[in-house]
């Protein structure tokens, strides 16, 4: 069934209002599937059309509740992608079934919107050069708001602000606990071979524990707690610059280590000079080692988002007798 | 027939000591082909096993010598990996028959070494992304070269110290005239779907015609014609330092507008801050438009461009039934 340009248009303006795509569903363009009778449907078509037709079951939640039917199809020879982080950062067990073909599975907008972050590092690794260390600012949030305490705003001021220009979740502590940007650490993490898990990884949560969803309701957190919060960033803020250093959420994978949080860097390296909500990726390997392979752009964003799995299902697409 | 270990080793110190591959001929390993049959023997060789098993020829020469070979493998279905530039930049006509297949050909190695620049603009065109801007700074050679001359020493000394350190052709001429740069740029351009040749290309040489290939020799050009060039750079560089501003030699491809050449710079910008031999490629499209996606790293070397041609390999091979 092929999609008409006015109907996708009703798809964008349905979107746009925050309404769900149930509610055109009597136009009768497409099914939607909402009951437990889904996966089996799902799967169903897989087994028929996913190994001969490049099919490719595409999954642009934010939802664990996937995994189950991925790996079905999976098993089928269906080829995935996915912008959904959570698939790709449960168990060593899910994540070595998903990527058991890996010419089979396109991963891009998980890490980095459309950057090419994920071709780049496949690439690096499959000519046989060894990559020794990732660093990078892989989180427009926390980018946006590191920049700009480094001007000297207060850090509740500038989560509100970054609230209302849309750069947050619903509860900015989904953003502000590091925990996005450990998932997209250990997915490359795992690309490079690391067989780790997401409690392996070192987290640093911009706020206290007293302050987390259990303790504290979202509007709480923005009305009071967040003022709490001030003073200590400000005093990190100062402390750098007297160093004449800026503070970054970075990411690094190294050695051993791999880990996100707050870290203290030059104000001018690729990772200092960055600012607003671009993300940057260092790639360190045998070819690229004093001076690191760098990707740099728009790291967040519903058009580069939704670019980068178009390319990755075109990608798939390639490997089907034209 | 497979090359093992020991015999890649014995490859790899004759061509550090600057011999010929065909001393190694009586080994028994492998075939070289020289005489007038050997377009013929590839040619039936990819005849036979190119459509089915993902056979590709690899172009690592720097000669137009190899483009019929080539067009003639594309007709018979079977893959092309180019490190080799001059196939790609020869007419519009053998272009076309070239990229006929555009699944089939691979050539990241031809612009920036293993630098992910293809495939990260094939990704970006092939979302519906349309790139409005591409500028860069694609040469090793004169990204030394510019840098240095920055820090005030004289052009004939820094070219003379770049050719002792292996940064340019035997000739330095041939990095100093853009020509090199000017083909990279057309690439770039061809990629974008532009239908122009070389000599659509404004190029900057940093010599004049009288201090050309055919007007004086390699030596004559070193030992004087260089020295007159010395006052003309120098101002230029001191003109745009008074303007808080440096020099680089960049491809711009922009509008109906497709040139190489010293363009002053803010010394404080991605291509400002470049040093040494890195590369640099700003891409803006619709999604990436007031901040660029931006990809920098070393853009020369044999490791880094061997990489890139083995990736490619990889890739290709990925299309091919496991």
């Amino acid at each position: 069934m092929e999609l008409d340009d006015e109907f996708l248009l009703e798809v964008c303006r349905v979107k746009l209002n925050g309404s769900s795509l149930l509610t055109l569903c009597n136009s009768g363009q497409f099914q939607a599937l909402t009951n437990s009778g889904s996966t089996r449907k799902v799967v169903d078509i897989a087994a028929v059309l996913g190994k001969s037709l490049g099919l490719a079951l595409v999954d642009c939640s934010a939802s664990s509740e996937t995994i189950g039917v991925l790996k079905q199809v999976v098993d089928l020879g269906c080829c995935i992608v996915l912008a959904n982080k959570k698939p790709l950062t449960s168990t060593m067990e899910d994540y070595d079934k998903l990527v058991s073909h890996p010419r089979r599975i396109r991963h891009e907008s998980t890490v980095g919107a459309g950057l090419p972050v994920i071709v780049s590092i496949n690439r690096v690794i499959s000519s046989g050069d060894a990559v020794h260390r990732i660093v990078g600012s892989l989180s427009g949030t926390l980018g946006y708001v590191m920049s700009e305490v480094e001007d000297g705003k207060p850090l509740s001021q500038v989560v509100k602000v970054a609230k209302s220009l849309g750069f947050t979740e619903p509860d900015p502590r989904d953003d502000l606990s590091g925990m996005d940007v450990a998932r997209k650490a250990l997915i490359l993490a795992r690309l490079l071979g690391w067989r780790i898990n997401l409690d392996s990884i070192k987290i640093e949560s911009l706020f206290p524990k007293e302050m987390g969803p259990n303790a504290m309701s979202a509007e709480d957190f923005l009305d009071s707690g967040l003022l709490l919060l001030d003073k200590d960033i400000q005093e990190r803020v100062t402390k750098a610059s007297l160093n004449g250093n800026v503070l970054r959420y970075v990411c690094v994978i190294e050695g051993s280590r791999c880990e996100v949080g707050i870290q203290e860097l030059p104000k001018d390296s690729p990772l200092g000079r960055l600012r607003g909500s671009d993300n940057v990726l260092e790639i360190y390997s045998r070819c690229y080692n004093e001076q690191p392979l760098v990707i740099q752009g728009a790291g967040a964003g519903n058009d580069t988002t939704a670019a980068g799995v178009l390319a990755d299902i075109l990608d798939i697409l390639a490997l089907f007798p034209e």
